[in-house]
C-alpha cells in the first residue's frame, strides 16, 4: 500500500542541518558531516553519475532510499539551499543544479506563486495553499508509489503532527552539531508512538533506524 | 585509567525526562518509558533485590551500567526528584528511599549548603562550590575507578562543556517525548568530536551507543 514516509540523517544531539546556512554551505556548518555515510556508498554514487564507492550496509540502505518514493514534497528552503531568498529571482533553479537526483514529481511548499521547473528528469512544482494540498498532489502523483517528505525539519514536524507521515527512517551520524534545524521538534503534547521497524549499525558510526509511526 | 563518563537512557527526539516532572513522576510525562529497556533486565532486577527478568543484550548492558563506576556526580534536581524543592525540608533524603542504587559516594551540585546522608551503601555529599570542585572530590572518592555524571541533562551538558566527560553512552528508547529535559543541548558554537566506539541494537528496541568524547 501506499504510505507517506520520511528518510533523514541527524546527528547525535537531533539536526538535520547545522547552524548558519547559506548557498555555500545548505546544511549549515558542520552539517555536511551528516551525510558522510551516504557519500562514500557505491549506491549514491552510481546515482549520480559516479564510478566506485563502498559497498556494505550502508550503500544497500543507501538504495533503498533512492528507489523508495515516486514522488516528493520539500519544504521551500530545501528547494532554494539554506536561507537563499529565491523569491527575489524567479528564475533561480535552487541550489540542485541541472540534474537534480529526485527524477521525479517533487512538490515544494511555499508561500510563493512560481511556474512549476523542469530539470532533468526531476519537475519542481510550487503549492501555496498548504501542506494538505501538497501532500494530496504528491500522493496523485505517486499513484500506487510512496510519498517521500524530503525535508526540512519543519516540512517532516508538519506532517508528524497531522498524522499524514507513517514511516520515519533515521540514519544517526556520530556528530555533534550544536545547533542548527532540529528535526523532531515541535511535536506537541501529544507526539505521536513509535514502533522500531529496523535497527541497523555500520561500521561507519552511522545507525540506521526506522519506525512506523502513529498508534 | 580512570575516566569520567556518562550513562543515560534518550528518547529518539532527545529528551532524558519528559514534560512536568514531579515528586510522583520525577521522571516527567511518559518519562518511565524510557527506562522500559532496563527495568525488564535481570541484571537491574538483581541490583535492586528482586528475582527473574530477561537475559541478553539489554542485560549485559545494564551490568556494565552498575558496575561502571566508584562515584558518582549528579544535579540537584536529579537527587531531589523533578521540581521537589528539598531545600525546603533539611531532612529530606531524595527520592531515592532508603537503599539509593547507587552503593558508592555521590556528590550532589546544589547552591545549598546541607550535611552528607547516608542511606544504605551509599553517601550523598552536597557541593556547593562548582561543578570542577564536585568532579575534583568525585575523582578522588573514585581512586583508580571511574567517575559517573548520573544527570540530569544540565549537569550532562556541564562537563560535556568544559571538556571533562570523556565517554558518553546514550540508550535511545523508541518513544517521542514531545518535550522535556533535552540531554545534547547548550553545547555552545563548537560542540565536541565524538567517535563510536560501539553500537548495539536490542529486540526491546533500544539502541545502545557509545562514543569517547573529544579530540
Amino acid at each position: 500500500m501506499s504510505t507517506v514516509k520520511a528518510d533523514l540523517s541527524m546527528s547525535l544531539d537531533g539536526y538535520v542541518a547545522g547552524p548558519n546556512p547559506t548557498l555555500d554551505e545548505p546544511l549549515g556548518e558542520g552539517g555536511e558531516e551528516l551525510h558522510e555515510w551516504l557519500l562514500a556508498t557505491r549506491a549514491w554514487r552510481a546515482s549520480h553519475g559516479k564510478e566506485g564507492g563502498e559497498t556494505g550496509v550502508d550503500s544497500d540502505i543507501a538504495e533503498e532510499l533512492e528507489s523508495g518514493s515516486d514522488a516528493t514534497v520539500m519544504g521551500r528552503r530545501m528547494f532554494s539551499g539554506g536561507s537563499g531568498p529565491w523569491e527575489d529571482d524567479p528564475k533561480a533553479s535552487g541550489w540542485w543544479g541541472e540534474e537534480p537526483p529526485f527524477r521525479q514529481p517533487v512538490f515544494v511548499l511555499t508561500h510563493h506563486e512560481r511556474e512549476p521547473l523542469s530539470l532533468g528528469a526531476t519537475t519542481f512544482e510550487f503549492v501555496t495553499d498548504g501542506a494538505e494540498s501538497a501532500l494530496g498532489l504528491a500522493r496523485e502523483a505517486a499513484g500506487d508509489g510512496d510519498v517521500q517528505i524530503a525535508g526540512g525539519a519543519e516540512a517532516v514536524q508538519q506532517y508528524l503532527r497531522s498524522g499524514d507521515l507513517k514511516e520515519l527512517h533515521v540514519h544517526v551520524a556520530p556528530i555533534l552539531l550544536g545547533g542548527g534545524a532540529r528535526l523532531l521538534d515541535n511535536l506537541g503534547d501529544d507526539p505521536p508512538k513509535l514502533e522500531q521497524t529496523r535497527a541497523v549499525e555500520s561500521p561507519s558510526g552511522a545507525i540506521h533506524l526506522s519506525y512506523r509511526v502513529g498508534a
